[in-house]
Formats: C-alpha cells, structure tokens, sequence
C-alpha cells in the first residue's frame, strides 16, 4: 500500500485517533491524515486548527514516525483519497454502531471508486470508549480530558470553552 | 505492508473468500491464505483438499494475481502470521456479529503480538449472504451452489455429499 | 397475499409461534406453516409430531382461523414455497442476532427464487425471551414451562424428557 | 392484504424506496405511501413536492403498478394508517441499528391500534447503502447522485442545492 | 450498597423510569434519583418541573418506596455520583444501541472514579419501546400518552404543549 | 442487597470472572458464586473441580474479600438464587451478543421470580476479549494463558489436555 487515506473531522484529535495514526503508518509508505473541512457542521476548531492539532500531536506522541501528512479537505472522502491515488481509506471502529456506519459508506465508496479499498482496525480497547464528542462534552464541564488527548489539546480546549 | 496472512478454514472456499483475496492481495506484496488445519472440528473437506481447491479456485478466478500462496496450519492463527514475519492479519466482515467475533480476536491476538496488525475488509455487497456453512446446507439437499462457489468447488461438494 | 408460508422448526411450538401464526393469518389468504423435517439435526420431537402439536395448539388457541395448514417439508425453504406458489415466507423477529442471519436468508432466498418474497414480523413483547431451545431446557430441568407453550405441549415435553 | 401503508419522509425519494414500493405492491390489493408532513423537522423539499417526485418516479420505475397511490399526512402514521382501515404498514430494513428503531416502533403501533400489523421488508444488497440523508450530503458536494435516485430527482436536488 | 445514583434527563419520566426506580431502591439503601441539568439541551421542562413531576410520580405509584429522594445537578454525572459517595450508577437498558453507549459511559466512569460501579438494568418488556422522546413526540401531535406516564405528568405536558 | 448470586460455567474461571467477583462482592453482603453442574453439557473439569479453582483464585486475588461463597447448582439459576433468598443475579456483560443473550435471560427469570433481580456489570476493557472457551482452545493449542487465567489455573489445564 503506497498511500493510504485516514479520514476524519478530529474536533479535537485524541489519543485513540493517534493510535490508529501509529498502528496505520507502519501498514503503508504513506499516511495522509485528512481532515474534513465539512462546511455543513460548526466543529469548534477550524479545519485548520485541527489540523494543525494534529501536526503538533503527531510529532509529539509518534516522533519516529515520518511518513505521515496531515491535510484539510472539502467533499466526499472517496474523491479525496482518488485524487490522492490512494490505495485505500482506513477508518477505526469502536463499536457495533461504527460498524454499521462504516460498511455503509465502504459499499458506497466502493460503488464510486472501486479502486480505492476500504480497511478497518480496532480501536485499542483502552481508547474504546473515546469520542472527540464525549471530550469536547467533558472539557466543557471543566473535566479532566488529560489520559484522552495530548497536552496541548487539553489546553486549546480549556481556552476555546473558556472554562478551567 | 509485505506480508498478509489471510486465515480460514475454506470448507469449501466461496466467492465471498475469492474477492476477498482479490482486494487483499492488492494491499500488500504478498498474501499468505492460511487454511485452518484444525484438528478440533470435522470439516467436510482435509485441510489440503481445501488448499487445494483454493489453489484452483485462485488461478481461475483471478489469474492476474501472482502473489497469494496458499499454506495450511496448525495452533493459533497469531503465530503463524508471526512465524511468517506477517505485518498483518486480514479478516473478512459480513455482519455484526462477524465483527463482534473479529474484534475480540483481534483484541486477543494484539496482546499476544502487538507488531501483527489485524485490518478488516468489508465484504462485497453481492456475497453479503455468503458463507461456507450455507454452501454446503445447500449442496447437502442437492441445492444449486453455482453462484456461491466456483464450477470445481460445486462438482467436489456434489461428489463429497453424494449428491446431485 | 394469497398464500404464505411460515416455515421453522417448531420443536416444540410455543405461545411465540403461536402469535405469529395468528397475526400472520390475518395478512393472507392461506398461511402454510411449513415444519422442517431436516435430517441433519436431532429433533426432540420428530417432523410429524411436531406437525400434530401445531394443528392441536392452532386449533386450541385460535380456533377462529381456518386459513392455516400444517405441512412438513425437507430441502429449502425457498424451495418448498416455490413448490406451493406462496407469495412470501413470513418470519419472527425477537433480536438483533435474529434479524442479521434473517437477513442473510432473505437475501439467500431472493437470489433463488425473486418471486418469494420474505417478510418479518416481530415478536411480541411478552414473548420476546421465549424460544424452543429455552422451553426444552427448561422442561428437562423439570421446570415450568406453561405459559411458554399450551398445556397439551407441556404434556408431551413432560412424557418424552421423563420428568416431571 | 387489502390496504398496506408505507410511510417516510421521501425527502427525496431514492431507489432503495422504489424497490421497497414494487416489492410491497405485490403482496397487497392497494399500496398507499404516505408521505410525512411533520412539522418538526426541516426538510429540504415540501411534503407536496416530496409526494409528486414520488408519484413520478414511480410511473417512470414501476409503470405496470396501478395499485400504488401517494399522500400526504401529518400526525402518528398508526393513526393514518388506521384512518386509511390498513391491514398493515411496511417498513424497509437496512440494517441492525434500523432494525432495532422499527422493533420499538412496532411495539407502540401495537399498542395503540392491535388490528394494524406491522411488516418488515429487507432492503436489497443493492441499496443497503442508500438513504435519504446520504444522497441529500452527495448532492451537497456536487457529487454524482445517478445510480441513487432517478434522474428527475437528481435534476431537482441539483436545482434546490444550487449545485452543479 | 448504600446510595446508588441514578441518573437522567426525565424529559419527561416515563413509566419506564419508574419502574427502574422501583427495582433499583429495591437493591440499596438510598436510591438518589439526578435530573440532569444539562446547560447545552434545550429541554421542554426545566430541571426543577422534571424533578417536581419525578417526586410526584413516585409518590403516586411507588408510595410504600421511602428511600427514594430527587435532585438536580450540573456536570459529569460521576462527580455527582462520588460527591454523594455513591457506590454505584444504575442505567436501564432498553436496546442494544443503549448498551453500546452505557458500556462507553461505564468504561469512562471507571476510568474516573474506579470506586463507582456502573449496574445495568434490563427494562421490563412492557416498557422496551418507551422513551422521553417518543412521548414528546406523540403529546406533539396531540396522541394519548395514558399508559406512558403518569396522568399528572400527562396533563402538564398537553398544557406544555398547547395541545389537546 | 443482602445475598447476590453470580452464576456461570467457570470453565475454568477467567481473569474476567475474577474482576466481576471482586465488583460484584462490593455491592451487597455476601456474594454466592454458583457453579453450574449442567448435565447435558460435557465441562472441561467437573463441577467440583471448577469450585474448587474458583475458590483458591478468590483467595489468591481478592485475598480481602470474606464474603464470597463458592456452590455448585443443578437446574434452573432461578431457582437457585430463589432458594437462597438471592436479591439479585449478576452477570457480567462483554459485547452485544452477550447483552441480548442476558435480556432474554433476564426477562425470563423475571417471570418465574419477579422477586429476584438481574444486574448486569460491564467486564474491563481489559478482559472484553476473554472467555473460558477462548481459554480453553489456547491451552489446547500449548498457547501461553498467563494474564488470561491465575497460574493454579493455567497449571490444571496443562495437565488436563495433556500438553505443555
């Protein structure tokens, strides 16, 4: 696998996202993370601050790593990764309800680009209960989010929700 | 990724496994289709019967590909993919309950050899329904199996169940 | 719907069954239940006892319905609907874990015969925990299993698992 | 089956629907598919809008079936259904999270009107990947929506998301 | 165990809920039922009407349960719960998607106070299909919800909602 | 509550048991770890000698805990927690299959004792991946299952199957 797409709004990223970044980058040449500059959604962080997040937890927690990018994008995943000459998207999977989801857009991905394969990995099942969702929920009650993402995401999370 | 182990029992290979060996095999320089030996349960077929009908089955349906061997194995399918050096492990998912089992093996397998990655792939709408269980009910009560399996297959279940 | 086929295995016939039989009955104008006499498991009860439950209980419990006969049948489901022209092959719903090899057979069947349709109705609540597994389980530790199924059914349990 | 209801939102219709619509068409004397005009949500097309693409993609899939009509309703659907005297309403299955939606609802629309059963079809393999939202998001991006839902529905998407 | 929290939005409470209280007072000493006054929803009741409607609900069905008190709280229901020195969480559950989400809240619970316990209760199959949200949504359109919720909280939420 | 019952093959006791004793053994006075000597099932080691395992783990691991007792049982597991005067039965939860497999259970107990509660816990994310028969095909393997089962454990497997 040359290149290989890894999808995602991460709003914020966490440290199950960066797991599947490490364990994702050993199975290709290429890891291009890409965030989804989804102009339908208002995430709390730009794309940009998300991606740059994410630059910044990469190098921190996976420093050996050097195959990864990190990109914003616009539109549909599958266009992305085809334009990228991805040989595939990888996406994570908690639960049963992921699950669903996912095979849902694989068969239809692979409808519109039956090139372009769809992979899977676990989610380590000490990140399996770790959602951007749950620790931008956490933060804004003043929670602790340290253990669920990097440092530096805690504290840009701190300042966003102006609370802690 | 190098190497792929693809593990199964094959009793018999259907074409839900063919495509699935398909996409695989796209994915990595080389994939190894690890037929289950396993002397616990009685399967229809020998071990090397069922390597060999994948062998046949492989060179018929997808000729062009030139990097899937075919071995048999005994133990847990996590040290074989070791004792080949395999960066990974590829299972195929059908339904939920397929991905219920899969992740706590894969769960499993990663405490045994974290360097052995389990990736997922989501089978082919058109063989959602498949399975090697269902193919031989069906070729048991003389039931129409073209479709499911590959011409050789199908005359081998018929000659196996006497039936037909 | 002029006929429709509800096939299973009934061994032996529950209230469940029972409750789809009569919601069923109402959706068409005969309503064949089909009782699988499949030489590949060991029944409690053979096919032709299980048929005479069913038309004993049909007749205890609903004695309104006179669209609803009791056949037995080897080979297919699919196969013997097509053989009686039925319109749709009903089935019962109580879980998740029913519905995903349901659909699976829907699927299986729709490819064998597109004319058959499937349908599923789901189980009531107050017979969502019940199956012939549980009753027979149950009955073989002597317990009470009235309620689960008509009286004349808990009678031959009793006689055949010799307790009680 | 006299009357069979098949109620949604159709916002807009896709050909997941209309194959549900044939196949349900078939098994009753009038299919009648009701076309939620709820209040509470935003559609992206009115509900009279959502009826006639309707009413036109169905001549143009499904010309030989006279016995489908469309309507408009607001309120409980088992309430429309009763008002309509339907023997059942239909419902399309994609998946286990769908499944488990309509199970509860089933159970309410027992509750409330007993006489009105309610029957589940499954979605063809072909279309599980379809719904309403998804064709909704491609259409968003401009992404190529053919091969989801018929051609005038893609026209009017088009001019209603002023894309393309 | 003593004080064990259980803990909700009660949007408004459902026979369903008060059939949790009753069994779970049943299994310890202090049942504190937390109204969950979540500052991002926008519920139809204020925190202190769903708690008032809670204390009256209980009062009215379970009046022999004297070990049952009501409050409201802000924040991550954990801190609520080890503030009180609970010494567990109970959770009704009434489908798999709820498991899914309980086993991700139960496992971040843990993570955060080890001390509390996360106990599951399976809801009664009478009240499987009820939710806060169904019955909003049938009071909306002017439905009967007798048989869902109290008469008291009945009445309120037609005045509520400017129905009936 | 007074008197739990936690019922189970415990062939052999897993880690995960464990954990589930040690939780469930904080929640009420006695904890009554019931060993199912089921007669149609063909158990890996005898039901004594099952009880027996189980007691010298409880004493090795959870060395503090005085309140958990270890029995065999025949027959139904509510009768059993009946006969004890049980509050409750606790089992201990892992994946979805589990869940809808314990509600049918739960359910059905409810019937025959309404007096006796089912409470379900979550097993640790670290043990989400265990179960007995997982064990057991290790170790029939010669597989390593330290950290799976306590040494005393993995020792009497070893001999059992004669391997190692």
């Amino acid at each position: 696998m040359r290149v290989v797409v890894y999808p995602g709004s991460f709003d914020p990223v966490t440290y199950g996202h960066l797991d599947i970044i490490r364990r994702a980058a050993r199975l290709c040449d290429r890891l291009l993370v890409g965030v989804l500059a989804n102009p339908r959604k208002e995430p709390l962080f730009t794309a940009n601050e998300r991606a740059a997040m994410l630059r910044e937890s990469i190098a921190e927690t996976n420093p050996e790593v050097t195959t990864v990018t990190v990109e914003t994008f616009r539109g549909l995943t599958v266009d992305f990764a085809r334009s990228r000459e991805a040989a595939a998207i990888v996406r994570g999977l908690r639960a049963v309800a992921d699950f669903e989801a996912e095979r849902q857009m694989a068969h239809f991905n692979r409808r519109l680009a039956p090139e372009v394969e769809t992979i899977m990995l676990v989610t380590a099942v000490e990140q399996a209960y770790l959602s951007s969702t749950l620790v931008r929920e956490i933060a804004s009650f003043g929670g602790d989010v340290s253990g669920m993402v990097p440092a530096l995401v805690a504290r840009r999370l701190s300042v966003r929700l102006r609370v802690g």
